[in-house]
């Protein structure tokens, strides 16, 4: 059994390969929920729907998120009646959103609409959101206090930012399958997914750092930054702003201790001896997954 | 200035009609809410939307309701989810109940939305929600107690109902400008909707049946049954499992006091002595709506 802390698309890939080497249904994500948001009444959960949809072979390549084959009826109308159309939902995509909504509203947790939802696209691998209770991660920046939405996606995440807080992670705990997968998986992986955005929500939840401290020799981590700069997204940006280094030694140091091996690409080998000197095992290969090739041999590596 | 109480279909084409032959800047409709739902997270009106669909022109003749050359995206994907689909949503439908969750979510009134969604689509009529306060028409049935859309549109009404009950009607408050309109116009008008369930509850909310009461002279009603049978939907069959003849004068007697003049289909004319002998003067005229040309007659005599 292996898990992996998940964020959106770079997990969904790293979790898309490993399911190729291995029994995907020995494989768990521990899904990030900290930007998921409710709109127009419905509640979005954008990470998991990215992995249910990767998983499932559904995913839109052209666009980076949503659903391929996709339509934009609502959107278009939407916009028309001069709605929040800002946050693009298809008309497909939103299927998942009214099915999640009216079954949160049936009693249903958000553990149990992701199986539903997994069960129903054939996905093999557990998808456990950290938490079923509501936490938020909000943006302290030059424009003031931003949702993660607000922050990510209407303003493109092009804006100065001084603080990061996940609201509500205080009083909401881990699941009992997190916990569960966090105690009884042969491995523990952190997915090359933003640090402070993606990974960071799901450590903050109530004994999941601690879990992994304790695992510490069991834990593997890729990092998401290559030669300083993020494949995808902001977290070169926001390492920065919080006063890291912007590159995979910034992200060895913003999880400290809780690594036991370090996965870095090739082209950051020159970084490996100082990652060792922090007490930490180092491998190194590719870790750009566009090659499918090479997302496997990223996944092997994992696995080794 | 006039005013309609209004339900769905009925009162829509009798609001039509009525805008044909006169300013439809002067005219008003006060509208049911008791059949509004919340669904899959989205807060959906169902007479409203009716209504300012078909004041806009933009009502589906085909279908009986919705919008014109809709599509069903959303839904055929829900339906393959395993979704509830039965309440089916069109496309273009879905973005008007997405416009006014996320409305409300940010504070707005139903009043508000519903003044905003018709100003998009051109109409000029003013509609207003009876209250902004969440009223539910509940069916007593011989399957136990159903909610509104669970009677009308799951069972398609084919169920024997023993009671109605209008829950939260009690601390319900018309809206300032439904009472302002409920003293203020020259005439108050019964549109030809289903009186159990779609007038009744607009009745029952506080102020709004002695507001009629007081001024019975300016009231006048359009009987939406005929030969004893209801146009469309349910009302004949309500009327009767409630205890009601089936019939115009079993309307009469329904509203009991309120009226000051019926308008009764001419193949209900024999029922006039009857319905004066009750203490109300009556016109006796073509209520089927469905020529232009009746309807505008119709609605000449309601202003005559």
């Amino acid at each position: 059994m292996i898990t992996v802390l998940s964020g959106g698309v770079g997990a969904a890939r790293l979790l898309r390969a490993l399911s190729d080497v291995m029994d995907p249904s020995e494989l768990t994500a521990i899904v990030n929920v900290g930007d998921d948001l409710v709109l127009h009444g419905l509640t979005i959960c954008p990470d998991l729907d990215t992995i249910t949809y990767t998983l499932a072979g559904l995913n839109n390549d052209e666009l980076g998120w949503g659903l391929r084959g996709e339509t934009w009826r609502v959107m278009d109308e939407l916009d028309a009646l001069g709605g929040a159309a800002w946050f693009r939902l298809g008309d497909r995509d939103l299927a998942t959103h009214l099915y999640r909504s009216q079954r949160l509203t049936e009693g249903a947790s958000k553990t149990d609409v992701t199986r539903e939802l997994a069960t129903h696209h054939g996905v093999k691998v557990t998808l456990l959101p950290v938490s079923d209770d509501p936490i938020a991660t909000e943006f302290l920046t030059e424009d003031g206090r931003l949702s993660f939405q607000e922050y990510f996606v209407q303003r493109h995440h092009d804006v100065v930012v001084s603080g990061v807080e996940i609201t509500g992670v205080e009083s909401a705990r881990a699941t009992n399958d997190v916990e569960r997968a966090l105690e009884q998986s042969a491995r523990l992986v952190i997915a090359p997914s933003n640090p402070v955005i993606s990974i960071n929500p799901i450590l903050q939840v109530r004994g999941v750092r601690e879990a992994l401290r304790a695992r510490r020799d069991d834990v593997v981590a890729v990092s998401p930054i290559i030669q300083g700069a993020a494949l995808k997204g902001p977290a070169d940006r926001l390492m920065r702003e919080l006063g890291y280094e912007s590159s995979a030694l910034g992200v060895v140091d913003f999880y400290g201790d809780l690594v036991g091996t370090w996965i870095i690409d090739e082209a950051d080998a020159a970084l490996a001896d100082a990652i060792r000197s922090r007490g930490a095992r180092v491998e190194v290969t590719t870790t750009i997954m566009a090659e499918p090739e090479n997302a496997r041999r990223l996944a092997k590596v994992v696995l080794s």
